[in-house]
């Protein structure tokens, strides 16, 4: 049999869907499981997101319609940026497609085989598994927990290289938690400007924000008109993963690039998830707002509960949809830790280590669930581990 | 600005979407336009189907999922492919994903920069589309009118080369609606084997069969266990194009990797969608048996009114949804007829030459039409061109 391309050498998995297909072979066979692998929420998309989907299914927005996205999903966006981040971006400066595609498309319209994309170590595994199987050089910024695991901008100017083309930033930050100043997001801007690079912005978590913090975005310096993309979508904010919603917003004619792209791969995003889309965007701010409330403080019964566990150490993350306590005092690797709870306690976490070698000594618990079930999990990791 | 990547210089749009584009334009601004551009039909999903999307939606079939697509319907589609094809796949052998994503994944996952992909003219635009942006050679084979538009399979033996990785064939084919005889299918099934080269078979229109006809393809040769791919999908024989949903069946380990890529750029199909899938092959067949009879005869009513305008005449396509008429009678070129009857009749169809130079002389009609529609518009365009 004639072999596969060469590009089939460079395909990875997504760690957590593997850990998932794992964790699934366990429940199957009767186990327990406490399941903290999946960036996802176990609390629903908020109703009136369901009957907007079934709305428009019934609408008869069923049929092919243009591969940008809808116009009135990118008014919706638009405004919404407007409200967020303080300048309202043309439509043509929208495009609607899974978030993850977002990161494929706009790597492979940049970036040429042989040249380097910079992006922060720990990170998510998606940046490393499109760079990968398309022969393009990553480069890792380390980002370190005595910073709060946020990312410093000089650190990141030190790794620029005649190569570089691109440069991947992510605030809230999976799988750190970690939230970028204004002072940061400005700095990182201007470092893309001076060394005249293209900024990929992943901004997935920016709903997800606690104790009032604002979100900053390196974004709102050049408005998404020069060399700023914001990758966005509605998985982690609006607790919307299976509808597989997203959009860039970036410079036009990068914009007109990958809506191209996506026609010949996906022709466009179904319709009616569009109009779902719509309904999240436009919907009352008030639920969004009750449910981070409660994001906070599962966030905090999640981090008071692993400091209870004997060698293991966790700051509360400003953001995102994780914890990522450090598990250095258990004398376990991240490997051996994952291992030991799943096998001795049930429960299934995330090593350190799948987010890029610096993730070595930590692991990722995504914590919306319901708070019995963190309790519960953590009061077993705490027996296993005093053994 | 630091330049696009190479990439981006081969990205093609679809013709369709583009005159898609051109036709909500004048319609916007209150022209009437009989639309025969776009491979879909006016007719809506089943019922069923569209309840099963909902049901899906409200059971919160709403997160992640096996990215190889949910056992249901990979079950599903197992069994349709015995019943339709004579073999049963083993679930390995499936992965559900939009249907132009098999051809994109497909042609990147088996053949390399500089090697040679072949595949009818005319024929689907977007195995141009993807060979083009990912600088992959297209050889096209010609088919001919005479032959019922049929590809000959020593047509296609004479374009083999010591580059050519893959074949891709159609039936029932885009633009012609040429239908495969069980002889050419397993002609071109032994002529894959005996050159050793991969072989993707677009069987998409397989539902959309007139006069009784049987569906017959190479993969029943192989059983998609060798070399043989069969893409297909629900938009065209379910009226499902808006759910984005189609599947690939082939060889087990040609499926992980192509699943690992759509890990990779998507994640999953959308849970609820794919439950849409399974009520559709699982659904009563004499549903689809009354469907498949008013198509073909609104097929005899578009053919028949075709002929009828000077200077164009029109073979009954066997399959697909689409009627092809020549159009060298009335002296115009392909474009120009387009032109004429979109700006005079305000009827729009897509010029031969979109589906590759062989198409010239040729346009295409979608007649998944009213009817009423379907005559009022030859009668305008006979009015137009007698002129």
């Amino acid at each position: 049999m004639r072999p596969f391309s060469k590009l089939t050498q460079g395909l990875v998995g997504q760690p957590m869907l593997e850990i998932l297909t794992t964790v699934t072979a366990m429940e199957a066979a009767g186990r327990k499981v406490y399941r903290f692998e999946v960036g996802d929420s176990d609390f629903d998309a908020h109703p009136h997101i369901i009957e907007a989907t079934k709305a428009a299914l019934d609408s008869g927005h069923t049929r092919y319609v243009n591969s940008m996205g809808i116009e009135p999903l990118r008014q919706s966006i638009s405004r919404y940026i407007e409200r967020g981040w303080g300048f309202r971006p043309d439509l043509d400066q929208i495009v609607a497609m899974p978030s993850n595609s977002v990161i494929d498309f706009a790597v492979r319209c940049l970036v040429d085989p042989g040249e380097e994309v910079i992006f922060p170590d720990p990170g998510f595994p998606s940046y490393f598994a499109v760079t990968n199987y398309l022969g393009i050089q990553d480069v890792r910024v380390p980002v370190y927990e005595a910073n709060g695991f946020r990312l410093n901008p000089d650190d990141l100017e030190a790794k620029i290289t005649d190569k570089t083309k691109l440069i991947i930033v992510n605030t809230p930050q999976n799988p750190t938690g970690a939230v970028m100043t204004r002072e940061e997001a400005e700095r990182i801007a201007a470092i893309a400007k001076k060394h005249d690079l293209w900024l990929l912005s992943d901004e997935m978590y920016s709903e997800n924000l606690y104790e009032g913090l604002q979100h900053h975005s390196p974004a709102s310096v050049d408005r998404c008109r020069e060399r700023t993309i914001i990758l966005h979508g509605f998985s982690k904010g609006f607790s919307m993963s299976g509808w597989r919603l997203g959009y860039a917003v970036g410079p036009a004619a990068l914009m007109a690039k990958m809506g191209l792209m996506f026609q010949t791969i996906y022709s466009c995003v179904p319709p009616f998830i569009q109009y779902a889309g719509i309904s999240a965007l436009d919907g009352d701010r008030q639920l969004l707002r009750q449910r981070m409330e409660f994001y906070q403080h599962l966030r905090d019964v999640m981090v008071g509960a692993l400091n209870e566990i004997p060698g293991v150490s966790c700051a509360a993350p400003k953001g995102s949809i994780y914890a990522f306590p450090n598990i250095q005092g258990t004398g376990l690797s991240s490997q051996e830790f994952a291992k030991t709870v799943l096998e001795k306690a049930g429960v299934a976490v995330v090593p350190g280590p799948c987010f890029g070698p610096r993730g070595e000594g930590y692991v990722r618990f995504c914590y919306l669930r319901e708070e019995s079930m963190l309790r519960e999990a953590c009061e077993k990791m705490k027996q296993v581990l005093a053994k």
